[in-house]
């Protein structure tokens, strides 16, 4: 497995793949690797014949009050993962090597990421489709794999490849959770014992939510009062709870198949998010 | 010579140029060509195997009372050019295939963008970030060629090509001048004949700032100055003046070589621009 620092080394190996005709994929990751990214590196491998994984806590998708700082890494149990994965390259960056000390250009989204987290999040996703396409540009995937836990980042990446005009395929790849339903996150490391039992809220009120839809509930506002109140129940303390277009992120009143149910909550202080479609 | 109407079909072709290690470059004009489109043509030719002409009148590089409805256009004259000089392909989108009707991304460049056109056209820069990072990823050339003439416009995008890590030389080619030393531009072909006449004001400012510097004036605020009184005896209204780091467009106080004198002014309702660097 390869090990990449320089970004100009990893593009210079990239381009030389795309030349040869080799299929690369992409799976940008903030490292500290779980399940969840294991699934999209195998995700990735049945479109690619070589697997970059980039790992890097970017930032400048972070806000001023939020984690960066404390974010969890683990370089070397991330490159032992990659490398069991099958991952074919790993790229890892600094801050220094990413970012000019005079950089000046920046990848804005402007519709989808005025919506949900980013909201609550000013400049999140600016800098999540800033890095992306550079990483795009670094790694010249022909595939890219993103998890759904980050329902809205999919939205906007995939708009931004569709405005941009990247030749790349975003694949979007399914939860991954724990046994007792929790999404998989790095940031879960950051609960408490009490919090972490908590946390099994999530995925109790996106049960409650598919099961009340199951049963011919179609008001999005009738659904979104129960979630809330469940959360609310469980501890949580909800920042939102919405069910959208699961395209446009639009809000909707009468749910349909294919709508998306999102939220965010704060499992004391850790923010957590969670999502799913109504089938 | 291939004529691409769908950006797909030419994304495709291009890609297939970079599998098979054939050198694209790309000249990104707004059609109407002239000499001096010519001589980027020329210039791209000697850094790839295969040049790509886009043609194209990007309405979002344009305020709402400039010119976008009014700039000349001549599809049948400019495919003529393009098959004389030699291009591998033209590329003539509209704004139809080139932006979804619910388009939401954009590049922008936020300091360099800021300053001298960039205040007078707010926006113009992001429009001109923006589509030519989408001509970047259509036609994936591996050097890009631009004029002098749009020397701020030059600056943006090569701090653009190092932020966002595109594989791709940029090179700057040379303002073609009239014999009497007006800058090539499309957009002179809105002047009456007196001011076409005025128009030599330009140059004539140029040279007068270049003279005085190598007479051993260094100060940039009185080099402006005589720049300004020369220019409006000619008829011309300034829009402004400026000597600045040709790389960071930051003002200068002291002029050294290689330092950029910009300028922009109105020859009646004609916005004309030219610049020159201090050798």
């Amino acid at each position: 497995m390869l090990v990449f620092r320089d970004p100009q080394k990893l593009q210079r190996w990239a381009l030389k793949q795309r030349e040869a005709g080799v299929r690369v994929g992409l799976v940008p990751t903030m490292g500290y690797l779980h399940e969840g990214h294991l699934s999209l590196i195998a995700a990735a491998k049945k479109y690619a014949d070589a697997v970059v994984v980039s790992v890097f806590v970017n930032p400048i998708q972070f806000g001023p009050n939020e984690d960066f700082e404390k974010y969890p890494r683990d370089e070397k149990a991330d490159l032992a993962k990659c490398r069991a994965a099958g991952a074919a390259a790993v790229f890892l960056p600094t801050p220094q090597t990413m970012y000019a000390p005079d950089a000046s250009v920046h990848v804005t989204e402007e519709v989808l990421a005025n919506r949900l987290c980013g909201l609550r999040r000013p400049g999140h996703f600016r800098g999540v489709c800033t890095v992306v396409a550079k990483l795009f540009n670094l790694a010249q995937p022909n595939v890219a794999v993103f998890g759904q836990k980050d329902f809205q980042q999919a939205c906007v990446i995939r708009r931004m490849v569709r405005d941009l005009n990247f030749p790349i395929r975003i694949v979007v790849a399914p939860i991954v959770r724990e046994p007792d339903g929790l999404a998989r996150s790095s940031r879960n490391t950051y609960l408490s014992e009490t919090e972490r039992q908590q946390a099994v809220g999530l995925s109790r009120s996106l049960h409650l939510a598919k099961r009340l839809f199951r049963e011919g509930q179609t008001s999005a506002k009738r659904i979104v009062a129960r979630m809330v109140k469940s959360l609310e129940a469980d501890g949580l303390q909800v920042d939102y709870v919405e069910i959208v277009d699961a395209e446009t992120l639009d809000p909707v009143k009468t749910v349909q198949k294919g709508n998306a149910v999102l939220l965010a909550v704060y499992d004391g202080k850790t923010r957590l998010i969670d999502n799913c479609l109504f089938s």
